[in-house]
Formats: C-alpha cells, sequence, structure tokens
C-alpha cells in the first residue's frame, strides 16, 4: 500500500518532534522559573534529549523512508505529501552531512568563545575576542562545505540556510542595495532637515503590573489566544511555539519606557500568532496528522520574523492603531499618559535616532544595523576580509552608512553575541522579515482597503485572516520566495517597505 | 575489572532517572503553568516519555547488570553498593513482573474509574461507583498476585509495597490499635471535658500576596533553600524533587484562613528539605556520582511523610515556633492579627474537632481517620469485606471511631479519590509518617534538649541537622524500619506520637 511509508515516515517525524517539544521546555523553563541550582541537572537533561533526537533525525530508517517516498508515485501525486518529502529530504540531509566530532566542536568552541567575546565587549578589546572569532569563522567555513555550495550560490548561502532555506546572498544583496541607499538618505534628510517629536509619551512611568495587563489586552485584540499560549517575563525575551496548543511569549518591562515591553510584546505575540496558525492542531483539540512534519512548521525565520514585525511596526507603529490603543491605554497608564493625544503617543513610537547599537534602534536605522552585519559576514566567509580588520571596516561602513564615527569597539563590532556561537547568516533574516512584511501589508490593504479605519476600530481580523491564508496555514508547503510571489503576486522587492517607511516617517518628520 | 559493571549499572539508572526528572517537569509544569490548550500535547509528551523510562527500567541489559553486580565480590564487599544493588533489585523485578497488558488496563479502567467516581461523589450515589471499585479491587489484588506476597505477608502487603518497601499490614496493625484506642478515649476527653481555644486567629483575613512573602520568610527559616528550590501556586498542592539542585513546592492560598496555606507551605516545604538534603548533588554542584541510584533517593513514602508532618505539626504547631514566628508574621498580617499574643495563635493552630473529611482534619484526629481507611481496604483486599457492604462498614465503624453518625457517603467513603485509580496500600504511609515524626522527635529532643528555645529563637538547625544525617543522607540504603532503629534505638512504635499528643493537647484544652 503506497501510503505505508508515508505514514511511517510521519510517525517517525512526529516522535522527533513529541521529543523537541519536551526539549524546548525544558528551555523556556530555564529562562523562566528553573531555580539556579539547578542548571547543571538542566544541562544533563536537554543534552540527554538532543542525544535521543539526534538519533530520531538522523536514523537510517527514517532515510529509508524517505527515500521510498520520493520513488513512490502515489506520494509524489499528491502536492502535499510531495512537498512534505521535499522538506523532509532537506531536513534528513542536513541533519547527515556534519560529522559529529564538528558538530561537538562547534558547540564546544561556540560555549567558549562565547565566554571570550562577553569579557571582550566589557572591556573594549577587540584583540581578546579576535582569534576566538577567527576559530568560528573557520569552524563554520567547514560547517558550510559539509553542507555544500547550493546550486547558484556561494559558500555562505550554504550557512544561510539553516535560518532562510533556499536563500542566495546575492538575490539578497540586490534588494539591500537600493535599501540601503535609500535608507540612509531618507534618515539623513529626517534628521538633518526634519522636526522630531515629542519625547514625552515615551517617558511616562507606568508600573509593571500595569504594562503588563494592558499587554495581555493588546495581544488578545491581536488575536493571540491566551488559551492555548501564555506571556511571561524574562531578561530576553522570545516566543516559543512549544507544542500543539501551547504557545509561551515572554518579554520584560521597564518602568519608564513602556513602549519597550509593549512593542517587545507584540512582536513576540506577532511571532505567537504565527505559531498558533501553524496546522498544528486538529478541531479536536488534538495534535494533527501532520504534526511534527514540515507542512506544520513555520516557513523561515524571515519568514517568522515578517509576522513579528508585521504586528510591531506596521500595526503597532500606526496611527490607526494609537487611535484605538490610546484611549484603552488610558486605563491602565494613568492621568501622565491622559494628557496626550493618540497622534502624540503615534509620533514618539515613531522617534528616529543615530543610534549604535542594533537592539535600540528605531524601524527605520534598524535595517542599516543589520545590512551593515550581513555584508561583513558574507565577506568574512568568502575570505575577502581578514578578522583583524573586521573593526576598522565596521567603522568606515558605519560612517558611510550613518554620518557618524564609532566610538568604540563595544558599540561597535563586539556589540552582538552571534558570531561567537557561530550564528553566521542569521542577520539578513532580521530583515527580510521587514521586506516581507511591507510586501504582505501592501497586500492586506489592496484586500481590504479601509484597514486603517478597521483597525482605528480595534478590530485587526483581516491582518490576522490574511496572514493564516497566505502565510501560516502553510507551513513549509512553499519556499519563501514562492509563497511570497503566490501571497502578493510579486518577488520581494525593496520598494513597499521604501514606501512604507518614507509614508510613515516624512509625515511624522515633516520633510 | 570488577567495578565496570557497577560503573554501567549506575549509567543506565542515571540515564532513566533523568529522563524521569524530565518527565516531571512536564508534571509540574501542567499543574502551574501550561495553557489548557497544552492538555493533548502533553498527553502525548508525558506517554512518549514514559514508554522511554520503562525501556530503561526493564531492559534485559539492566538485568544482567544487576545480576552480575549480585554474584561480583567486589561490589557485595562495599556496603553502600551492595544496598544500591539491592535496592535496584527491588525496583527492577517490580518493574518486569506486571504484565504490559495489566499495566495498560490499570490505567485505563483507573482513569475511567476516576471519572465515575467524581460523579458518584457529587451525586452522593456510591452504587454509581460500585461496580468501578468492584473492578479496581479486583485488578488491584491481580497486581497483588504478579507481584507475590512477600514473605511473612499476605496479599495486601505486595500492593503497599510500592509505597513503603518491606512493610507488613499485621506489623502496622499491631502499632495502630493502641493508638486508635488511645486516640479515640483522647479526642472524646478534650471535645467532650476540655475549653476549646479561640477561633479568632484562625480568622484574621490576610491579603495572598502577604501569606506568599510570609511562606517563603518560613521556609527560609526551616532550611528550605530557594536558590534550589521554589515556591509556586496550584489547586492541589505537591512537592516534586524534580532534578539535582532543583526541588518545587506548591501551595494554595485562602485569604479567610491564612493556617491553611502556612501549614500546607511547611508540610511541602518539609517534603522539599528531605529532597534537597538526599545525596543528588555534589560539592561542585553537579549531579553527584549516585544520582538517579536508590542512594539518592527517597526512602519511602512513610518516612517523607515524617519529614513534611514534623515541620508541620512538630514544629509548626508547637508554642515555641509561634514565639519566633508570631511578631515576624505581625510585620505581614497587619492590625487584625497583632492584637494576638503567641499563645493565643499556639492554642488556635490546634483546635481539635470532630469532622467527617480527612484532608481537613486536626492533627489528632487525622490519624483516626486513615486507620479507618487502611482497615476496610487490607479487608477489601483480603476478601473478607465485600465492596457493596462498604458503606455500611464505613459508617459503623466511623461512629465508633469518633461517636458521630456519617451523614451521607459523599462525607463518607466516597470522600477520597485514591481508591478510583487503584492506590490501595498508601493510606496507612500518612499515619505510619506522624509516627515516625513523633519517634525522629523524641531523639531530636534528646540530642538538643533546648529544642524549644532555639525553636522560640528561630533556630532550626537542630531539627535539619539530625534529620540530614539520621535521614536525608541515607537515600535508601537501609529499610524504613532499619533506619528508625539506628536512628532513635528503638523499633516504630504508638508511644511517641501519644505522648506528643496528649501533652501538647490536653495543655491545649485544660483536661
Amino acid at each position: 500500500m503506497p501510503n505505508d511509508v508515508y505514514t511511517e515516515l510521519c510517525s517517525l517525524k512526529r516522535e522527533a518532534a513529541t521529543l523537541s517539544s519536551v526539549a524546548h521546555l525544558l528551555g523556556w523553563d530555564q529562562e523562566t522559573y528553573m531555580p539556579s541550582g539547578g542548571t547543571a541537572a538542566r544541562a544533563e537533561q536537554s543534552s540527554l534529549l538532543a542525544g535521543l533526537i539526534h538519533e530520531r533525525e538522523t536514523s537510517a530508517r527514517l532515510g529509508e523512508l524517505i527515500a521510498a517516498c520520493e520513488e513512490d508515485a502515489g506520494v509524489q501525486g499528491d502536492p502535499e505529501k510531495a512537498a512534505n518529502v521535499r522538506e523532509m529530504r532537506r531536513d534528513y540531509d542536513k541533519a547527515t552531512k556534519l560529522p559529529g566530532e564538528l558538530v561537538k566542536e562547534l558547540a564546544n568552541v561556540g560555549s567558549r568563545a562565547q565566554d571570550a567575546w562577553k569579557a571582550a565587549r566589557k572591556a573594549n578589546d577587540f584583540k581578546a575576542f579576535e582569534p576566538w572569532l577567527e576559530k568560528m569563522v573557520g569552524l563554520s567555513r567547514r560547517k558550510a562545505e559539509c553542507y555544500g555550495v547550493p546550486d547558484g550560490g556561494e559558500l555562505y548561502d550554504a550557512l544561510m540556510d539553516d535560518y532562510e532555506a533556499d536563500a542566495r546572498a546575492k538575490d539578497i544583496e540586490a534588494v539591500f542595495t537600493p535599501l540601503r541607499e535609500k535608507l540612509s538618505v531618507l534618515v539623513k534628510d529626517l534628521l538633518d532637515n526634519g522636526t522630531a517629536p515629542d519625547m514625552g509619551p515615551r517617558k511616562v512611568h507606568v508600573p509593571e503590573a500595569q504594562q503588563h495587563a494592558f499587554g495581555l489586552r493588546v495581544i488578545e485584540q491581536m488575536g493571540f489566544d491566551l488559551k492555548t499560549g501564555r506571556l511571561d517575563t524574562t531578561t530576553h525575551p522570545f516566543c516559543e511555539g512549544l507544542a500543539p496548543g501551547d504557545t509561551r511569549l515572554t518579554t520584560r518591562y521597564d518602568e519608564d519606557y513602556f513602549m519597550g515591553a509593549l512593542y517587545g510584546t507584540m512582536h513576540e505575540a506577532g511571532h505567537g500568532v504565527y505559531e498558533q496558525g501553524l496546522p498544528k492542531v486538529g478541531d479536536d483539540g488534538e495534535p494533527s496528522a501532520v504534526y511534527g512534519t514540515p507542512l506544520a512548521d513555520s516557513r523561515s525565520l524571515g519568514i517568522h520574523e515578517s509576522q513579528s514585525r508585521g504586528w510591531e511596526n506596521f500595526v503597532g507603529r500606526s496611527r490607526a492603531f494609537w487611535e484605538w490603543a490610546k484611549p484603552v491605554a488610558d486605563g491602565y497608564f494613568g492621568d501622565g499618559f491622559k494628557k496626550y493625544s493618540a497622534d502624540d503617543v503615534f509620533r514618539a513610537a515613531n522617534v528616529v535616532e543615530r543610534s549604535y547599537i542594533r537592539v535600540e534602534a528605531d524601524e527605520a536605522t534598524y535595517n542599516l544595523h543589520v545590512m551593515l552585519r550581513f555584508g561583513l559576514e558574507r565577506a568574512m566567509i568568502a575570505g575577502d576580509l581578514a578578522i583583524k580588520d573586521l573593526p576598522g571596516e565596521w567603522n568606515s561602513r558605519f560612517k558611510d552608512m550613518l554620518g557618524v564615527e564609532v566610538p568604540d569597539d563595544a558599540r561597535g563590532c563586539l556589540q552582538d553575541v552571534h558570531w561567537s556561537f557561530g550564528l553566521i547568516g542569521y542577520f539578513p533574516t532580521y530583515t527580510l522579515g521587514n521586506l516581507y512584511a511591507a510586501q504582505f501589508f501592501e497586500a492586506i490593504r489592496e484586500e481590504t482597503p479601509d484597514l486603517d479605519d478597521r483597525i482605528a476600530k480595534g478590530d485587526m481580523s483581516a491582518v490576522l485572516d490574511w496572514s493564516r491564508k497566505h502565510v501560516h496555514l502553510l507551513g513549509r508547503r512553499y519556499t519563501a520566495a514562492e509563497m511570497c510571489e503566490k501571497a502578493t503576486g510579486k518577488a520581494l522587492s525593496a520598494e513597499p517597505l521604501l514606501r512604507h517607511l518614507e509614508g510613515k516617517l516624512r509625515g511624522v518628520y515633516g520633510v
């Protein structure tokens, strides 16, 4: 019977996914509630689970079943199943291509390099970090060679593929180049010729409990289901699509900067509604038949980020959002906030600044920070940039881009943790997310021309419904590029994001 | 090399224990933070983990290694290792003696019987529950037969062995008989001839946050380490010795009855300090070499309960405790509480009542409730009591014991969940805990004659230190009876508990 191999294949994947969901609970718990004394035992639990998952993801039987499904006319004649098997092949090949010794070395050196990075950043001492970065770039290159250079691509693409499957650096660069040039001009124009908004509404003091209650109110309005999800507090906010029917968000609070938590929460809830919308749960509340297979999995980090950035920036930082949210927030934030208008708050949420630190950057300059890193890491992997020359190159590109001098490496090339543990090829997904979000929102607006009026009344269903249909429910059925083309009728380009930022920010700054 | 088999044995056990610790996290999370939508996926995770654990606990290799260690002179010449292997044999035999089909049937019928019990209790309809209880008693008998009647024992002992290893019902009855008789007399005397304490201090309104803060203060004073533990809120309080360095307590709050949470928290923290004191963690904070083996495991439910009841009743319900705790609580509980003296609170904490419900019973009558159940379940397993006769027998024994008529089965033989899912042989461990606690506290007092003065100053280290040495650090090295004999110089008897209750309660009631 042709479907027997497919059924067995899905059930093996489901077992691995179930173990993986348990591993994610270990991770979530470690960040939220685990007492500090549990660290060593947690490492032992996690490592045991990782081993059991790896065994399943690389088992010979899994390989046989994938191969059998690739030859099976019944499976290949069903487009959903064929897509599922295509993606399982991709995962299996990746999981089996890296020698165990390299995986261990990456983990081991990565953990030590991360410690070295922490110390180096604190001491503002790039030289202390340089040998570790050298090692991690070398190991990453070996990893990329094991994967193999993908068709029409370069070594860097093999690394990027872990985060953004099928993407090619040269295609990304073709979109990033006009974005970089026009954003630099926009930022210069805003800051040199425009009028900055009043920062007052950003600085209202709001107790943590009020911020938390308002955050819950907002994410429910977005459509995040609190019966199948929750919101906790951690040092580093994240979203964990932990298991079918169980999606967990975290955020952090600064009582003198409520927008930090609010936009952080909306961002994670954007990830969260994607996880809740993936077809992981059946109508009966049980894990669905495709749970554990690529059809129930998120497409890529760029697509994931399009959901979080979409809600954070395209909804949350819009004038329409504050028309709804301002009177609601008044009920939580007290008199110091009440005196401002919705427009004051909208404008304050769209302040643009020349800052050195990516994670503190605004909606416009953020992409400049990301594209800087993309260019530099791509050059390091290609061997076109020696590690020792990184600080100089960083600082000079930064000056070209934002017009200011980087004061020191701690606020320059030492600021991010990513490279220290081998996250190379990850950065571009942040800006890809913004680009996809912009293109998706143009499509949403085309389908729902009165989107702003609806959002101003608190009705955000047009955003959620469109996203469910064109993104969430598809899992990994299509590549990200195909999904974008199908959903918006066009290949990804810089234009929608530029139109969005130009339109909104020139209005705010009056230029 | 003689120790190779022992090392491999311990490492297999450790892997099973690590998986089991992950399963416990799944359970803890389900009771505390999991969103309700995660229930179905959680069942799938738990069942997958249970299967992996069962495979390991019943593997042929494990059996071979145990057998090899039993023959190994090097292992048998080391008393600690020999004890460890003895206990592993016990666990292995139990795990392999039950046919898989019976395990499944127990789980399946148990789950349906539990639903039936809920409905029957609500409807006060014993007849509706009777066929289910019949089934569960029958299945339990089959389970006991698979285990086999232990030396010098009866069928019931085989069931009890799951909770209280090596215990024999006839030995327990020999201790319970004088306890039952003398407690009945004591309770009658207190309630008919004594003067009940003022209930005022029990009824002070204390907001949940204040109760929680005070609870944390008290358990830290007991020696519960919050760096390796935590306290959360659940419907049904419990303690989970989750992993090395990670012990989690839960409690629940009633703002108009702070003693419920306080004594519940002390009770769970008593279990908690036992878990924290077991040799699961090395000096370096890593899981110890014996982690995962019986030497790092708690002895039995009765011994566990001796720790929780010890702190709850022998410390927490003492006059000395309130001499320390009253001024501390004043800082949390407000003016409504301040007006009472330490003695008022001590007396209010020792009210004795003729109640129908075990879980609401006081320190004295609680044991009567437990002994009633022990006698009845023992008779049901022996076949001396037909299930249909349970309500009549319950009610008549209750009348003899407490002198009041049971008004209905909901407040009689239908009140506890235990029997519905096959927890038979579990009840006696509650009173065994009180008996051990009493005997242990006499030994502590002998070693530290000024115990009360110390506790009145907040110094509870004598209790913790004695327990660490004579109980916690021993794991399962000795049987519970041996441990009691070594620690106190005497076999378990009813006398210490009777002396404790007579001494304290006659004082409070003035008779």
